[in-house]
C-alpha cells in the first residue's frame, strides 16, 4: 500500500503555496430559526435586531449570530465584564454551533446517526477562565450562522465587546470583472456560483470548505473550468496538478482525492473515472494557458492513466475491477457510464497528444476498442445504453453522449429518448448535472441547456442557499448521502460551474 | 461601587511582574483508578503500564494518563495516523477530564450541585480535524491526571506521538537549599508545603491554581511568611502587596481578594479580617527585608486599614458591620475571634510605626478599645471567651490568644480548658490551624505544636496528596464548603505553611 511518491513534483507543489487572504467579517444581525412549512427544510432563519455591541449573555442563554452570508474561517471574541454586576468570578463555558444552513444548527447532536465521523459536526465548546478575554477558536469552521450557548451555571452576565469571523480564501471576488447580464436569475446563480468557487479555493481547491476539505480530482476539473473564466488563479491548479501527480497509488494509478496537509497523503484505493480526470485536468489548462512546458513535464502521468485503464478494458465485459465514482446514486451500475468516461478523456489525450507532437496511433486504437466495447451495450430496440446488469441510468446515455460514440444527431436522439423513458436511476448531485449540461450543449441543445441551468441552480437560490450545495433534489430537502442531511456541505466545488457555462452560453 | 485606585502603585505592581519560568513535564504511567475502602476518598490510582509512544487510541476508547506528581500548566499534544490503518479522513474529538485526585476524575460533570461555578470542573474537549496535528490545550490546568476520552466515531485509530505539560511557576524548587531533617514524616511534610508554594506562585501568589487562582490577602500573608524562608520572591511579594495597595474598595478598604488579569479588579464586598492583614503583610515583609523605603510608601494604606476598622468598633457590641472570614464554619459566630484579629493586627502597627517613627499614641489607645471590647466576651466562670449568641468555638480561643490580651501563662490555660470543653465549633482548614500553631508556639508548647504539625499535615501526605490541600478534615474526606468535594482545590496557598514551622521549631 506504498504510495508511489514523486519528489520533483512535490516540491513543486510546495513551492507553488501562496498565502490566503484574509478577511473580517462582522455580525449582522441576531436572529432566531423558526418552523415555516414554506421554506426549504421547513426552517426559516428571522432577524430578532440587528446586531450590535455590548452582546450581553446569560448563563443558559442561547443567542443566534447571522452574518448575513456564507464564511469560510475563524471565529474571534472579546469577552468581558458586565459594568455594574459581580465580576466573573468562575469559568463561562460557551458552546458553539457553526451552520451553513439552519438545519445544522438545530438538529442535536446527539441525534446524529450519519455514515461519515461524528466529528464532521461544527461544535465546540470553550471555557474562558478570566475577563476580559480575547481569542479564537482553532478550527476553521463553514458558516453563515453561530449560535453561542452559555452552559456554565455562574449568575453574573457576561458581554461580547467584539466578535468577528476572519475570512479565509485564496482569492478575492471583487477582483472577478464579468459582464453584465440582463436575466436577474442568472445574476443570481452566477454570483452563488463565484462565491462557491471562492470559498473553495484555499491552500487547494478543496470540495467542500465545512466536511472533507480535500482535493479530489472529480471537483479540481470542475474548479479549474470555472476559475479560468472568473479568478484565473493558474498557480493553485498548477498546484493540484502536481499534487496528484506527486502523490500516487502503489499502482502508478492517480488518487480520487489527496489530504493536502502536512505530508499530502493519498489512501490505497482509486475510482477508475477519478483516474482518468487527470488527462481532463491537463487537457483543459494546456487549452486555458498554452503552457506547453507544463503539459510537457505532466503528459506522462496523463497518458499512464489511460494505459492502465486499458490493461482493465475487456472489450465484451467492459472495464474490469474499476470502482467508479459517477454520481451518487444507490445501486447505480456505473460500467456503461465509465466506458464513457474513458472515451471521453481518451479524446482528451488525444488532442493533447497532437498539440505535444507525442504519437497518437495506440490512442486511436484505444479509441476503437472501448468505443466497441461501448457499443456493445447499446440497445436498437430501446434506443438507449443498457448495463449487462439491464440497468438503464441517465448516467450511462449522459456520457455515452459525451463519448464520441455517435453522431451529434444520434447524441440529440439519445437524451430525448432518455427523456422520454425517464429512468428510474436519475442524476442526484449538480457534479453529474454539469456533464448533462456538457451533454447538451455539445449536442447543441443550447435552450434545454440554459433551461436544465435556470431550473436545477434557480431552485437553489430560491431555497435561500448562499452557496450552491453538494446535493440538491427539490423533490426531497432531507436528501443526503451520508444519511445526515445536517452534515450536506451546503457550499461544495462540484456545484459551482453554473459561471463557466453562463460564460459559454451567453457569453457567444 | 467604583473602586478607589492608586495609579502609581498599579504602575509598580505591573514593573514587578516577571517572566514565568516552564518546565516540561512527560507522563509517567498509564493507569486506572480502582475502588479500595482503604484509600483516600477510597479511590485508588494504579498503573497499567509505564508510558511510551506511540500511544494508540480508539474511538469510545478512556485512557489515565498519570504525570506522576502534581502540576500547574498547559498540555501539548501531537496526533498522528497509525501506520497501515485509513487515515484520520474525519475530525478527532478528544474529551479531556484534568484532575488533581481521582475523585476529580471520576465525578461525573452531570453530577455537580456544587455552590461554585461549575466552570471551574476541569474538563475540556478539542476537535482535531487533521493529522498529523501539533497543539495544545488553551486553558491552564491544575493536575496530575489526565482521563483522554476519544468521542468520535471514527473507525481509525490515531497515536499519540507526544504528550506532556509545560508547566509554569514563579520559582524553581531546586533553588531551595534546606538543612536536612531526620524525622522523615517532617521531610515529607515540607517537601508537600514548599510544592504547594511554588504551585501557587504564578503572575500572583494565587490562592490556588486550579480554582480562583486570584490573589487573596489570608493566603498572601502566609504564602509570603512561607517564602521568607524558602523561596525569597521578594519582588512577587511587593507586587501583590502593591497590587492590594493599588486596587481598594470605595471605602478605602483593602479587598479580599484581587482578580490580577488584565485590568486588576476588585470586587465591593470585604472581609474585616482580611482588609487587617495588609498590617500583617507589610510589618513580616519589613521584618524579613529591613526594606524601610517600602514599608514607609505603604504605611499609610496599613494605618487606615486599622482606622476604617476603629471606625466600626464598638466597645460592647464588637466590630459592627464587619463581615470576616476566619475559617470555613458554617454557622460560626465570628466576632470574637475577630476582634483578636484587630488586636493582633494592631500590635504589629505599633511595631511597624515604631520602626519607622511614626506616632503610637492613637494606636495605644485603639488597642486599649479593643482589649475593653475583647475581655467583654471572656466568661470566668467557664474559662473561655463565649460571643454574644453564647457560642463557644475554637475559633474564638485562638485568636484570643493571639490578641495579646492574656498573658502567657493565661494563653495556655486558655487554650488547654478549650481542649477539655472540645467545642462544637472546630477549626475547619489548614488556615486556621495555622494560626492555632502560631498560638501554641507564642504559648511556648513547641511539643504540642509539633504534634499538631505532624498529626494534621502527616494524615495529608498519608491521603496520598502531591501537595497541601485546601480542605482536609480526616474524619470526612469529602468535606467540601462548596458541597462539592471533587471541586475542593488539592494545591492550596494557605495551607503551605509547614516549610515555615519546620524552620521556627526545628530550625532553633
Amino acid at each position: 500500500m506504498a504510495p508511489m511518491i514523486n519528489e520533483s513534483f512535490a516540491e513543486k507543489a510546495i513551492a507553488l503555496k501562496r498565502p490566503l487572504l484574509k478577511r473580517k467579517v462582522l455580525p449582522a444581525a441576531v436572529s432566531e430559526i423558526r418552523e415555516d412549512p414554506g421554506a426549504f427544510q421547513s426552517l426559516r432563519v428571522v432577524e430578532v435586531k440587528p446586531f450590535e455591541y455590548p452582546l450581553v449573555i446569560q448563563s443558559g442563554e442561547k443567542i443566534l449570530i447571522d452574518f448575513g452570508d456564507h464564511g469560510v474561517g475563524y471565529l474571534h471574541f472579546r469577552l468581558a465584564n458586565v459594568p455594574g454586576y459581580q465580576i466573573v468570578d468562575s469559568p463561562v463555558r460557551l458552546h458553539f454551533s457553526f451552520g451553513e444552513f439552519p438545519l445544522e444548527i438545530v438538529t442535536p447532536p446527539e441525534a446524529y446517526r450519519g455514515t461519515l465521523g461524528r466529528g464532521w459536526l461544527q461544535k465546540e465548546e470553550k471555557s474562558v477562565v478570566f475577563a476580559p478575554y480575547s481569542g479564537m477558536l482553532e478550527r476553521r469552521y463553514a458558516f453563515r450562522y453561530v449560535m453561542i450557548e452559555r452552559k456554565d451555571n455562574a449568575r453574573f452576565p457576561v458581554m461580547f465587546t467584539d466578535l468577528y469571523a476572519e475570512c479565509e480564501s485564496a482569492v478575492d471576488i471583487r477582483a472577478v470583472q464579468l459582464p453584465c447580464i440582463s436575466d436577474g436569475l442568472i445574476e443570481k446563480i452566477r454570483h452563488l456560483s463565484i462565491k462557491t468557487l471562492k470559498e473553495c479555493e484555499q491552500d487547494v481547491f478543496e470540495d467542500g470548505p465545512k466536511r472533507d476539505r480535500r482535493l479530489w480530482i472529480g471537483d479540481l476539473r470542475l474548479q479549474a473550468m470555472t476559475d479560468y473564466v472568473t479568478f484565473k488563479n493558474i498557480d493553485l491548479v498548477k498546484r493540484c496538478i502536481y499534487l496528484f501527480a506527486a502523490y500516487r497509488t502503489e499502482s502508478g494509478k492517480v488518487a480520487p482525492c489527496i489530504f493536502p496537509d502536512s505530508p499530502p497523503f493519498v489512501d490505497g484505493w482509486t475510482f477508475a473515472d477519478y483516474s482518468l480526470f487527470f488527462i481532463s485536468c491537463l487537457h483543459d489548462y494546456l487549452e486555458f494557458s498554452n503552457d506547453l512546458t507544463f503539459a510537457e513535464e505532466l503528459y506522462p502521468t496523463a497518458l499512464e492513466q489511460a494505459q492502465l485503464t486499458a490493461a482493465q478494458l475487456d472489450t465484451e465485459k467492459g472495464i474490469i475491477d474499476g470502482d467508479a465514482f459517477i454520481d451518487w446514486c444507490q445501486d447505480l451500475d456505473r460500467s456503461v457510464a465509465l466506458l464513457g468516461v474513458y472515451l471521453y478523456t481518451l479524446e482528451q489525450l488525444r488532442k493533447l497528444s497532437v498539440r505535444l507532437d507525442k504519437p497518437v496511433e495506440w490512442i486511436g486504437s484505444e479509441i476503437k476498442r472501448a468505443k466497441d466495447a461501448l457499443m456493445s451495450f447499446y440497445c436498437r430496440e430501446k434506443g438507449v445504453f443498457v448495463t449487462a446488469s439491464g440497468q438503464v441510468s441517465w448516467h450511462s446515455q449522459v456520457w455515452a453522449a459525451l463519448s464520441g460514440v455517435l453522431s451529434r444527431e444520434e447524441s440529440i436522439e439519445l437524451l430525448q429518448t432518455t427523456e422520454q423513458i425517464s429512468p428510474l436511476f436519475v442524476m442526484h448531485t449538480p457534479y453529474m448535472i454539469h456533464y448533462y449540461l456538457e451533454a447538451l450543449y455539445r449536442c447543441g441543445l443550447r435552450e434545454k441547456a440554459v433551461n436544465v441551468l435556470k431550473t436545477y441552480w434557480g431552485a437553489i437560490v430560491d431555497c435561500g442557499f448562499d452557496c450552491c450545495p453538494e446535493v440538491f433534489n427539490s423533490q426531497n430537502p432531507f436528501e443526503s448521502p451520508y444519511s445526515a442531511p445536517e452534515l450536506n456541505s451546503a457550499c461544495h466545488a462540484w456545484s459551482c460551474t453554473p459561471a463557466y457555462w453562463i460564460d459559454k452560453l451567453f457569453g457567444e
